[in-house]
């Protein structure tokens, strides 16, 4: 008789702990549809091939620094800004004494689309999500006291990414600190915003055209300079698995690298100052791997442009942790998701890192959630020996064979986006787009079926939610402030040289000579704002208005089985019976936020439940949308909202509703929405609020329900 | 020219990273004293012997079963008790709707001590830091409808293990379940009582023959039920590193063995439900490994004994996270504190966890606060995918490597152990306390010079700390209800069978024949109480009275640069040549809480600083205290509490100094003590509190200026 070998034993006890269920009900798979085992052993590891790598040297594996945070840990960076320039310089200088290490600006979506505070777009926006910045002056107040030879800086900036990226330059320069001095990174990807985040201001083309303005402009005189951050965090807030993020996102550094060859750079001019930028969810070990894989395909990437410069090949990224897997819910629970998530940071060998704070799912942090979101990272570097070690998975069974895992199946991913051309011809059929809305869509039916587990959302369900102490920001006082000194800095300069610095941009967009950074400096100096360069270009180049379409059947063929879907389907078959047609709702955003996920997934979902549904375009304002309802004739317009401008712009909606007698029009809301405004919104007419976590066929039924409550 | 390896040029670039330092300024050192490289690679697997073992197998490196959490995830079990019986059975009720997994009943430190709710001694304990458990009537009020049958119950019970797992088995009985479907854990770890924790009632000899009792009936009737958990979670917590406490665990449980085996047991019939219980700190790494290398040596150590039954041989464990490592400072730091060290435990393999509460630095856990600590393993198990793979450190170079450092210096210890002759007799040498009391004095002093950070204790102080709401016991309440119930139990029962039953107990005593748990079990059905069951052993056995030493010259010497230290040493001699005597202060515990780690740290610490100290016996009396200070002319007396007595007996002691007129006698308080207690003491007149936290320096300076103060 042949003896078993240990592997056939661990196969037979396995079975028998199974109680007669087969082993390979142990198989799992991560969301992109990747099959994995329960058990890796030494035999997994025999066909890896980079098993041997080690950290610091290509394919960078293990690390792309050789000591990692044994030499020096990663830089504790948190995003943040609010309300104005004086207000966020406070938290800052508060927040690096506490043992925050550099600084990552958060602006105010005005500022992100180009407008000055005064413009009557932004009304709900100013001062909201993010700082408002409207000129060199405001830029000096945010950094004053903040020694920028030192304190690296961090902006997350897209579309007005000249005048900020300007602004800052010239603020530096008045403090005495020279551009070559300043490190930091500026966001500068543009192309995820027309995949995901929305916060554009001019077509493509031109848009291509400024990132690589400013690679050229920082390659020459900024040699500590990040000249862009090429990002997957939104892809990912967005609903793209990690696998779909980690592609894209190289897939975008690759048509940064074609843009800039294209405009005369060549590679070891800019690639080393190349750096990444990817969020970090719940599913812990593939989150690690792909940060691991993430170098291994970059450099591998960047090889077929044959650099000399081995930084050429080198991945370096920062990291934050998932805003979305946060819950309103339970919120002390998102301390915990948090700490999971930076160790997943952690352990991928991130460079930098935001951690989020708990209440992060309803409003911008305090100062006590920022606190702990910070202390997270503190305690991971301080208290638990984690950083003694370089790569500490290196070598595991199950890591080494999931990193490779992760690398073969994102090379896929990019191969289909070269054979279409490249990152930004796949954007125009809008194929990525479509592909993480199919990701969403599928991700939150796992949720509404119970699938996936959120705890406090879909599982032990709290009967009562504490409130929790949340920071206002006062908009309207906060934009008062703004036009004040917007006033001060038109009446205080030298109008002539600020309106030639402008001219010479406009001259720009039209003859494309020139750099478009240089010039902005120059019109930054010149104290001319924001929202003036932005114009100045904007003339010629006008201003990108993106299609927007809806994906069709992919949460509804996931929910086929739900007898809550199944009900309500009927209930509107009921309903078209009685009224003629279908419940029809507008699904809108107002003012600068683009973050779309909620409004999409909302729209698909309806839609396929049945409802009439219309999408409103990005941007609009409360009259947009009240023309557009009346125009269609919806019975609800469904308001997503993520930035914090409900409280300003929906009770415009209603007014002008009003105004234009077309009452019967209700009004529900969706989205990041602090239950202190509960109250404020229902008293101002709003007839069903839907927090995050809400699971769609409640939100379904509920608003059929106040469709019909408001024709009886 | 030869080329370079690969491990050559990580070297040349880690020293270029380094400016200059040298490449061994990476390597670092684990608590025990153990040195370990920043980078392993595949070079460092080469001579580990159990790199391709699989789970389920011998030597279980990789876990104690085939399919891990990927078959059946850790048991979610929280320890939890306080006040009534009633209201902890609600409060395991609502956690076992809420996601909780099983029952792990704290009692109460009378009930501990084998006393009566109505015995004068425990004043101050009853219902404090645990549920109150007079008799049958109470066992059974504790589990009303929690059925026996399906949940298991862990009961951390030592010293009084008789009467309480007696009235466990028999309010089963009476809840028609039998005793052999009764799964679950008693904890019955008498040696380490007598070695860190003090909860012991009688010598140790019969306390060891009460363990053997309890194996035999055990392995004969409860074929589901571990008979101990051999515990070095209190080690830990007490101040062993890591390997200390796994080297002293393994070798109690190889005394337990030995006794077993020594009472006519064979070791298949009961080496199979031992089980194990381990602390896991912050050491991230360290924890986990620590968890692999238990099994591999308990299966070497339990190989001598050439068991048939290969589960002879398996480690179970259940692990707690560290009470120690939490803060009363920023207390929702602790939240991320056990978010990681649950992640330890996780990664080690544990069979069930408990993660404490983020108040539990300073009281019992709320309902609030108990919550996040479960949703802490909830998320774990349910959000994170962290469940779908087996051991996944497995074949990671570093972790190995460590694994194999901790199985060969913890064997190192348990050599010496034998050595000495076995645990017992070590003990009796009271050589293990020693040496953990000297790793509790060394941590103490690299916390007090900022070589170990703790955030917000010795880094990033707040200026100002937040009040938390805690849970506050009405222990008068307690314990008038309680006395009642026992009125009730004595009125109602056959008086003639009780007293039998305990006569039964009293001879056994005398002669050694018959088993204690059967004779208990009799008893209990009869309704005698725990304090009569107890008592009628006592009467023979006595009760134990340890001897305290104070270990001397170890923190001292880690001080002598620290300028502070230096300068107290100075006033110190200051007064002496002033007053003719140096300070002299009495350390002292009162009520039944033996934890007295906080004591004798202080009490070496101060020592070594130049203080003339005296340690009252564990478990005095104020009247005993006071008596002490006066005999020995103190001029202050420091009452360490950790069991939430001091607001009742710290009263009882001032008012017994007036009573003596000993005035002078100054008091300060430290430990446990929840800031809402501060105001009420220092109204009865206590003149300093030392929170958790308080760097010893500042104490000792401060001692010293109360005792100055009051004599001006």
């Amino acid at each position: 008789m042949k003896e078993s070998s240990p592997m056939q034993d661990w196969q037979k006890l396995s079975e028998k702990e199974l109680h007669g269920k087969k082993l390979d009900t142990l198989n799992w798979s991560t969301p992109d549809g990747s099959l994995l085992k329960a058990l890796y052993t030494s035999e997994d590891l025999k066909d890896l091939p980079h098993i041997h790598s080690l950290p610091g040297l290509d394919p960078f594996l293990r690390g792309p620094k050789a000591t990692m945070y044994a030499g020096r840990p990663w830089t504790i960076r948190q995003y943040a800004g609010f309300s104005t320039a004086e207000e966020s310089n406070a938290f800052y200088r508060r927040a690096l004494a506490a043992g925050g290490q550099g600084i990552s600006v958060a602006f105010d979506l005005a500022t992100h689309r180009g407008y000055d505070s005064d413009h009557p777009r932004v009304k709900g926006d100013v001062g909201k999500a993010g700082v408002a910045i409207d000129s060199v002056e405001d830029m000096k107040i945010l950094f004053s006291e903040i020694p920028l030879d030192k304190i690296s800086v961090s902006m997350t900036m897209n579309g007005a990414v000249l005048p900020v990226l300007a602004c800052f330059i010239v603020a530096a320069e008045e403090q005495g600190v020279s551009r070559s001095q300043l490190s930091g990174t500026i966001q500068n990807d543009i192309l995820k915003e027309f995949m995901v985040r929305n916060t554009y201001i001019y077509p493509p083309a031109p848009s291509m055209k400024i990132v690589a303005d400013i690679f050229a402009y920082t390659s020459e005189h900024m040699p500590k300079f990040n000249s862009i951050s090429i990002s997957g965090y939104h892809m990912q807030e967005a609903g793209a698995d990690p696998i779909l993020e980690l592609a894209y996102t190289l897939s975008d550094g690759k048509e940064y690298i074609e843009t800039a060859l294209k405009s005369g750079l060549k590679i070891d001019d800019f690639a080393p100052r190349l750096s990444f930028f990817f969020g970090i969810g719940m599913n812990f070990y593939l989150e690690i791997a792909k940060l691991r894989a993430a170098r291994v395909l970059w450099s591998k990437i960047v090889e077929k442009y044959s650099p000399q410069n081995i930084k050429s090949k080198m991945l370096r990224t920062h990291c934050q942790t998932s805003g979305w897997s946060l819950t309103e819910q339970d919120p002390y629970n998102n301390v915990i998701r948090t700490t999971l998530e930076a160790m997943s940071a952690v352990f991928g060998g991130t460079q930098s890192l935001h951690t989020n704070s708990f209440d992060e799912a309803v409003a911008l942090p305090t100062e006590f959630s920022s606190r702990i979101a910070r202390n997270t990272q503190i305690i991971i570097q301080e208290e638990s020996s984690i950083t003694k070690v370089i790569d500490p998975w290196g070598g595991s069974y199950f890591m080494e064979s999931l990193t490779q895992n992760v690398i073969d199946k994102s090379w896929e991913i990019i191969e289909e986006i070269d054979q279409m051309g490249g990152m930004a011809k796949a954007i125009e059929q809008g194929y990525p787009k479509m592909k993480i809305e199919e990701a969403a869509a599928k991700k939150q039916a796992l949720i509404d079926n119970g699938e996936e587990v959120i705890l406090g959302v879909n599982k032990y369900q709290l009967t009562k939610e504490e409130e929790i102490e949340i920071l206002e920001i006062d908009n309207p006082a906060v934009r008062e402030n703004q036009i004040l000194s917007l006033k001060k800095l038109k009446s205080n300069r030298n109008e002539k040289s600020a309106q030639n610095a402008l001219e010479a941009l406009t001259k720009y967009a039209e003859t494309g000579v020139g750099n478009s950074l240089e010039l902005s400096i120059q019109a930054a100096r010149a104290r001319c704002s924001l929202g003036e360069m932005t114009m100045a270009l904007e003339k010629i180049w006008g201003r990108y208005k993106a299609n927007t379409q809806v994906i069709s059947g992919v949460y509804g063929r996931s929910m086929e089985k739900n007898e809550q879907w199944q009900n309500i389907y009927k209930d509107i078959l009921e309903f078209e019976k009685q009224e003629g047609r279908r419940p029809r709702m507008l699904v809108a955003k107002m003012g600068q936020d683009g973050h779309d996920r909620g409004a999409k997934v909302i729209a698909t979902a309806f839609a396929d439940v049945g409802f009439d549904i219309d999408l409103a375009p990005l941007f609009s304002t409360p009259e947009d949308v009240a023309k557009h309802a009346i125009e269609n004739d919806v019975h609800v317009i469904g308001v997503s909202t993520q930035a914090a401008g409900h409280k300003t712009l929906i009770p415009d909606l209603i007014a002008e509703l009003k105004k234009l007698k077309a009452n019967d029009i209700i009004i529900v809301a969706g989205g990041v929405i602090p239950k202190q405004d509960y109250d404020f919104l229902y008293k101002a007419g709003v007839k069903g609020i839907f927090g995050p976590g809400t699971p769609i066929p409640l939100a379904a039924a509920d608003v059929l329900k106040a469709i019909k409550l408001a024709r009886s």
